[in-house]
């Protein structure tokens, strides 16, 4: 599959390693692509099977494109592509914007959501959000299964973008649909928690698994 | 130890039966408690080892007071009372005030912060507000360990309260101390997360654990 990936952060240049390491065609956008410090510094920490292009370019041959700009920013930085770049295409959502302290840029309406409604013609698949990038990439190295989360309006993308979460490692028992894009808001949410679970442990080294009752089948 | 639960729906009565059954005095307030029929009904499903009373009874003779009214109304109910019949008190807010749709009342500062906030010389704890009522009292009837999470200012507080989690079910390496009252944040705002996790599930019974690297200790 062609995936091209928005954000050259620690969860960019995971994912963009993960999914190459399982065969995709991977491009690296980066709005200074051009600066050839930054791309050699791109080129060495993603591995030689993932393109560095600019964001216009990584766009315009993927099937998949994956949004991990910071969630303050996400917005502009995909309408600066313009909507016809990105109609019909699965826009895999992995950010989640803070705001002032410990709080989020979209308290009511979330990121998911607003990206959903800007670009009504672009199927929003929210998963993601709710583990480091580390882990993204390896959620087997926790002592036992976690969870991680869909949110999105079209089933079919969902259905693609599981396979591709499979592909970093992710089992199908792992994974969970919660709906439509509006469920988003829970996983950018439960951020909060995150940060204070992270802030208790020292790390932010760990997942959450549902636990259901014993006469349900476990997840 | 003397327990006043504010609040008789699902969540103070098994509340209630859970702490009497674990040999506490129990007292649950009603503001309705002259209501002979609510009042046999509350009598009936919590049985005969908890009082019923007015919320100010329920108060005055406790040394930890539970606050399990609805989020939106909780404030005004705990005003009602009078800060000084707080004062020195240990507060163990469970709380979560939702507005329409799924958004919640308090999607900034968190309603644990504000009852702190607002009654400076009571302990405030905030915990068990990310699992649903049936569980609270019955942590092991999940197919494992979840982890339940407490904030507060007053680490003394917290302490006590772990014992009267431990007297529930719950046991001390279930429980995880996220810092202070502010992280109260991250307990309530993983709510929205808890219902779109509950609709695709069909049910509300179900934990989260937290799951950390192999290399670290178990949670």
């Amino acid at each position: 599959m062609k995936i091209g990936i928005l954000g050259t952060g620690n969860v960019g240049r995971a994912l963009a390693d993960g999914w190459a390491a399982a065969g995709h065609d991977v491009v690296l956008g980066s709005r200074r692509s051009q600066d050839l410090e930054l791309r050699s510094e791109l080129e060495a920490s993603v591995g030689d099977r993932v393109a560095v292009a600019d964001p216009g370019q990584a766009v315009a041959g993927a099937d998949v494109v994956v949004n991990a700009t910071p969630g303050t920013a996400s917005v502009p930085h995909l309408a600066s592509l313009g909507s016809s770049a990105l109609a019909g295409k699965i826009l895999l959502d992995v950010a989640v914007g803070f705001g002032e302290g410990v709080t989020l840029s979209h308290p009511v309406e979330s990121l998911g959501e607003e990206i959903q409604r800007t670009f009504p013609d672009t199927r929003v698949v929210k998963t993601l959000c709710t583990i480091d990038a580390g882990l993204m990439v390896a959620p087997g190295s926790l002592v036992g299964p976690s969870t991680l989360f869909l949110s999105g309006d079209d089933t079919d993308a969902k259905r693609t973008v599981e396979t591709l979460l499979n592909d970093l490692g992710w089992p199908p028992e792992s994974l969970l649909d919660l709906g439509g894009i509006a469920t988003a808001r829970g996983q950018e949410h439960y951020s909060l928690l995150f940060m204070g679970i992270a802030e208790a442990l020292g790390s932010y080294g760990f997942g959450i698994q549902v636990v259901v009752p014993t006469s349900t089948q476990s997840l």
